[in-house]
């Protein structure tokens, strides 16, 4: 049901209580017409959902709440030992059991992200980075195998004969489970890192003028920078075959045959992408993704009273939302002092969720928990400024709140997306290694005092939120429509039935274009 | 305003005059309110719209219509002399001197159209077609001068400080005069012959799977047909030049500097493409492309009565539909002949849309009339099949209604349109030039009797209507975007900024692949 008609119904349900709760038989006709036309298009429908854990999940659960509302039957199916996943209103839970606990999960979680802030020279720190890779993957591997290898529950998806999947790329039970179980696929992605989603849906990515995955490149390079952009384009299938090597070989003894994880989501009838271009530098889109940039930051709550309290209580000074991802849990003892050192020399209030240990000579502008009701606070008007990791479901809440970055990236997307806001003059990025109390000061002074940063990010909010249709009706239309269709073939390229050299036409350059000149080129040689 | 709320106000109405006229207080209200939702994002706007005579002007004017009577202050500027222009309800026309009268326009489109039926040797007919786009090229440049040359009239639209120009590409004065008032524009197109829609959004077109105009090939080629399909691709630079050649004259005369057509295109903010990929090959888009395939079959209307008693006379035979567009006014003697037999020896009632002289031995189960409500007649229970040369505007509406085609190409892109519904299984290509009674009795006889074609054609229009967002609603929403926001910069690739051989990256092959092959392969020689 789309916002326009549910805000309808609301309106009549305000009137019916307005009336005392006797409504005359008129209105009730209406709303009864109003109900029906909001369900006409709506056929049920069996989902089959199989979410990654952590903020992955943040942009699928409201896409996911909503199709169980509207009456799918929709299963979560989740490992039984997960830290953010859990039931959902409207959707029935399955889980499988895992050779790990929840401890075990928020154990890996803080030792990559112990990792991360690791001082390390830069081959220790390549050697770093593949070892969080490895444990990732090893992670995802045993998870997978754990879902895949329960013949009883196995069966029982065989049976529920379920009209789609929906997943995560990062997630290759999805993707193992539409083929094996003989159905369309939805994906949601922000991009994968050596260019995955761009290959498997055949999209043009000229390396010319859209900037590779962690090279911190905008849309405009240098000769240097497009050189080295267009060197990383063509190591990309290297670099996924080494990453996704694994997922290979889970989807291969799966299926007793071989098959890559490329060839699975290939497959894939629909890509829900989280930017939209805002956020994104302008690029070739192929017609089965769709963007749903935004989509993590459409309701809003109240803020409870205690917030509030202290929201009001920063005065003409305002206040600032500081947050570091679900993954840091703890911030190395140096930046620590720097950060509560300079929030003690600012006017502003401070809201910042973190879970470490209480850091000492905290000022009393400053109040630390562990969970934040961040997009409720950045809607806020007294806010003054967001200081983020830079992750994809924080920078759109930014946007969608018009409220300036200060960005500290720390791994994956960040600092490619903090390149894309600061491009775009809505905020700035600060060095997390090296910080010190001044050079944070100096952030936060110029994001809230330079009139350009508010402005910029107001500017790229009026055009975020000037759209057709939110996005979470698209996501939902086109989950339905995959469902309704059993996929979306019409959108489809005949790319896929291309080989490298014949999508790229160079099996025509040979005969067409060199043949005939090098005949040319003899004669004219003869003849002279 | 989209189609839900209006269809919420129109309950309300039907109950208003249902309760004779005398709303109660809440109901009042509560229309009120609807109505001021609806209204609520609408900042009234000023848009100038240059649209182009004939068909071209049919999904055109369902927008400029809608964007009137939404408030904003539309102002047509139209030839005086036109075929099927005029003015529109909520807008204002204005209209300036042409140095040729009404009847020299239709004598330009019956001579066109005589040109197209005149049985010709391949390289006569190749002189006649160049004659033809001569024809129209002189009549175009007239047109744009007139306008451009209208000194009172450019005051006027300089005055008037429009917020964005609503045009079609291949009417130059569109994007001349963007860039003459610096405005934003938003051009509506099916696609340019020669890619030139493609290659100014810098869109990427890979001719190894995407067919060119006019080469009536699928997506899926044969070695030779890409083979064709790749060397056509090289030479749309060159035949864009040829065509367009006149249009960068226009500009550089009225500049009074060198100005391409091409470079004033690329400017273009949006564009509205009247395709969507129920009709085109899934193929790589821009973001600021928006499909809007079908919008012209959105309004639905009952039949005139005397249609109406027709239609139903046919029993469960039921009817056909027949039209070989506005721009055929007459059929050459012998198709004719053959068209009136084949029709003679059918059970079906014919609507014929014909504005030649009768024709005759015309038999009584067929209807000839100078104008069609074609929309209407497509979308009444008892028609079976559409027989139409295969214009982009039809094809939809036989796509909307779910009926499938008989396709007698004369044309343009109509051969191709052709392709695309027969790859698709829902209607039948029959040549136009070697029509006899048989083949087109085979031709009817296979599409209303085959049930493939009833079927296949069924699903493309539930796909096609299965969308989030009326492609009207869509175009509108576009159009203000533009207008409100200047333009829609936020779209543009960073590609405009790239040459050829930048964006092809074959700047960087030579230092990043070649000279260090050539050393290596210089060392290796040295070594060895």
């Amino acid at each position: 049901m789309s916002g326009q008609t549910s805000s309808i119904i609301c309106l009549l349900e305000m009137f019916f209580k307005k009336r005392g709760g006797k409504p005359n038989s008129v209105l009730l006709f209406l709303s009864f017409l109003v109900f029906m036309k909001s369900l006409h298009c709506v056929q049920s429908k069996k989902l089959l959902v199989l979410p990654m854990d952590g903020s992955h999940w943040i942009s699928m659960k409201p896409v996911v709440e909503e199709l169980g509302r509207k009456g799918h039957h929709v299963v979560i199916v989740i490992p039984e030992a997960n830290l953010l996943l859990g039931s959902i209103s409207h959707c029935k839970t399955k889980t499988y059991s895992v050779p790990y606990t929840k401890q075990d999960v928020a154990v890996l979680y803080r030792k990559n992200s112990n990792l991360i802030f690791t001082k390390e020279p830069f081959l220790k720190k390549m050697e770093s980075f593949i070892n969080r890779i490895k444990n990732i993957s090893n992670f995802i591997t045993l998870n997978s195998e754990s879902l895949l290898y329960s013949k009883e529950l196995l069966q029982y998806l065989k049976d529920e004969k379920f009209d789609a999947v929906f997943s995560d790329p990062l997630m290759p039970s999805g993707a193992i489970l539409a083929e094996y179980l003989s159905v369309p696929s939805v994906l949601i992605s922000r991009g994968i890192p050596c260019g995955l989603d761009v290959a498997v849906t055949q999209c043009p990515s000229p390396p010319s003028y859209i900037p590779r995955m962690f090279s911190k490149n905008t849309d405009l390079m240098t000769f240097s920078q497009r050189a080295l952009n267009f060197i990383v384009s063509l190591a990309e299938p290297f670099i996924c075959h080494l990453i996704f090597r694994s997922f290979n070989d889970i989807a291969s003894n799966f299926f007793e045959r071989s098959i890559t994880f490329q060839e699975l989501l290939s497959q894939a009838s629909l890509w829900l992408m989280k930017y939209d271009f805002t956020f994104e530098f302008p690029r070739p889109l192929m017609p089965n993704m769709v963007l749903i940039g935004g989509i993590n930051c459409v309701k809003k709550n109240p803020l409870p009273l205690e917030l509030e309290i202290f929201a009001n209580s920063s005065g003409e000074h305002g206040f600032l939302v500081f947050t570091l991802g679900s993954l840091v849990s703890e911030i190395p003892h140096e930046q620590l002092t720097h950060i509560v050192e300079a929030f003690r020399r600012i006017p502003q209030k401070v809201f910042w969720r973190y879970s470490g240990p209480m850091p000492q000579n905290l000022s009393e502008n400053v109040k630390i928990m562990n969970w934040l009701p961040q997009n409720d606070l950045l809607g806020h008007p007294k806010v003054k400024a967001f200081i983020t990791h830079g992750g994809i479901h924080g920078i759109f809440e930014g946007i969608c709140n018009g409220v300036p970055l200060i960005m500290m990236p720390l791994f994956g997307d960040q600092p490619d997306n903090g390149v894309r806001m600061s491009h775009r003059g809505a905020g700035i990025v600060t060095d997390f290694y090296t910080l010190t109390a001044e050079k944070f000061l100096d952030a936060i002074d110029k994001v809230i005092n330079i009139k350009s940063y508010k402005e910029n990010m107001a500017t790229l909010s009026k055009i975020h939120k000037d759209r057709p249709i939110e996005p979470l009706d698209l996501a939902v239309h086109w989950i339905e429509f995959v469902m309704e269709h059993k996929g979306a073939e019409h959108l489809r390229p005949a790319a896929h039935h291309l080989n490298w050299i014949q999508y790229q036409s160079l099996d025509i350059l040979v005969p067409v274009i060199f043949i005939p000149l090098l005949i040319t080129i003899m004669v004219l040689k003869c003849c002279l």
